[in-house]
């Protein structure tokens, strides 16, 4: 991910000095241009803005770990939860820099792509006067002051992604074996059905917004729990172990013993809050 | 649903006998010319074609239990598995009917509607015989002989719906409490998001169909089960229940230790199958 982003820098004509772990990594930067670091601070030296992404938050504080920062804006690109974020923006700032936290929503071939998006949270002056220069990496979303909410949006969204996955390997795994191919089925029928109720999706989030009046669900948890077993018995006599499934019917039938069977899907959004 | 499904016969004009288990139900269909029959028996006596949608299974073997149906097709719409589909059919025919059996992938207010379509197995020359008269309930879609097909296909498509919403309702759980409105996170965020990550479902299919070269994956699980436990992390920090995406988790790293570190997201579909 590293190299895609100094690419993107360099290819938007950005003067950029890169450093790694590894030295002489990533060669084909060299040819754009990229002036190379002995170390992390000469890195830091080297510009008024630096992008940091590495393996995970530990690498970024031992790697930054007693550089003078003053007067530098840290983006920081890694992988982290929104706690590590807020943690970071403090010891980044203890040494004088000023904190800007990034979620990126892309793997690195879409990198400089139409596609690709960084969340960025943290110091808005900051963002104002770089937002321009992180442009050419990806879209930049700035989502607010506080550091860990662009890892927060960023783990909402690929949480969302995993679980739409997990459906989809559960389908997919109830059709092999069967005769139709599995491309055959994912394009006829799973995506563009996925596809469809993604409006149900719309109409949950808008539930948690505006709740909608007792008893007017289109389709209820309590009709939806009774109906659940059939996709557990027809998983398990299929051949498929149902383990991805399963916890659906466990929150569908928490949420009709908790009383909410003649409400809607936004029902169990509330049942998964531990804080109220 | 058997109101939607018999309005919608009569709006295309098909002569139309009904029976619910409810003297006088869906008064409605009266005015549309609904002829209304005291008993199973006489329903079946009065059409060539004899649409079921009923509770559940056993309710349409309780309703047709001792009913001589020779000669006539019975189509039946009623939530069921494969097996239950294949036990029924075999029942019905000892009955001297000949068995269709049907999945609907719509809600009652879809019915008759472009973007409903009901899923048919079961026998192919009553499926020719009767796809026109069917066709104004929902878009007919024949899958094959087998009478638990139709069955299969509904299951398959609506497990992978509730893994959708599984992500979903755990991504909106995530945001609860936070600033921005839930249908503004969902509709500028998480619904295109899913929608732009709908292509990677279509590789997973294919990598299903033609396994790719080992150490090919871009994103290969090794990697994904690394950074899953700060999506975890995440959600336990901020106040939400981790149930529904755990055992993606579990299945992840299932994948890891038995091998499948350098594949991609399609080993966790064959790890899933426990009969090989």
């Amino acid at each position: 991910m590293g190299t895609a982003l100094a690419q993107a820098f360099l290819a938007a004509g950005h003067p950029t000095t890169v450093w790694n772990r590894t030295p002489g990594r990533s060669p084909e930067l060299d040819a754009l241009g990229a002036v190379r670091a002995e170390t992390p601070g000469d890195a830091v030296q080297a510009s008024p803005l630096i992008v940091v992404c590495l393996l995970v938050d530990t690498t970024v504080r031992d790697t930054l770990d007693g550089i003078d920062l003053t007067g530098k804006v840290i983006a920081n690109l890694t992988n982290s939860t929104p706690d590590q974020a807020r943690v970071l923006e403090t010891t980044l700032s203890a040494q004088g820099a000023t904190y800007l936290d990034g979620g990126i929503m892309a793997v690195p071939v879409m990198i400089g792509g139409p596609a690709a998006f960084i969340f960025y949270s943290g110091d808005s002056a900051a963002y104002e006067r770089h937002q321009a220069d992180l442009a050419p990496l990806a879209r930049p979303v700035y989502v607010g002051k506080d550091a860990g909410l662009a890892a927060l949006y960023d783990i909402a969204l690929l949480s969302g992604m995993y679980g739409m996955f997990a459906g989809a390997q559960h389908s997919l795994a109830l059709m092999q074996g069967e005769e139709i191919p599995a491309v055959d089925f994912a394009e006829k029928f799973l995506i563009p059905w996925l596809t469809a109720m993604l409006g149900t999706v719309s109409g949950m989030a808008s539930d948690l917004d505006n709740p909608p009046a007792p008893g007017t669900a289109g389709s209820n948890l309590a009709m939806q729990a009774a109906a659940f077993d059939n996709l557990i018995d027809a998983a398990v006599a299929q051949g498929v172990d149902p383990t991805l499934l399963a916890p659906v019917g466990d929150v569908l039938n928490k949420a009709v013993a908790a009383g909410h069977g003649d409400e809607d899907l936004a029902a169990m959004v509330h049942l998964l809050k531990t804080n109220g």
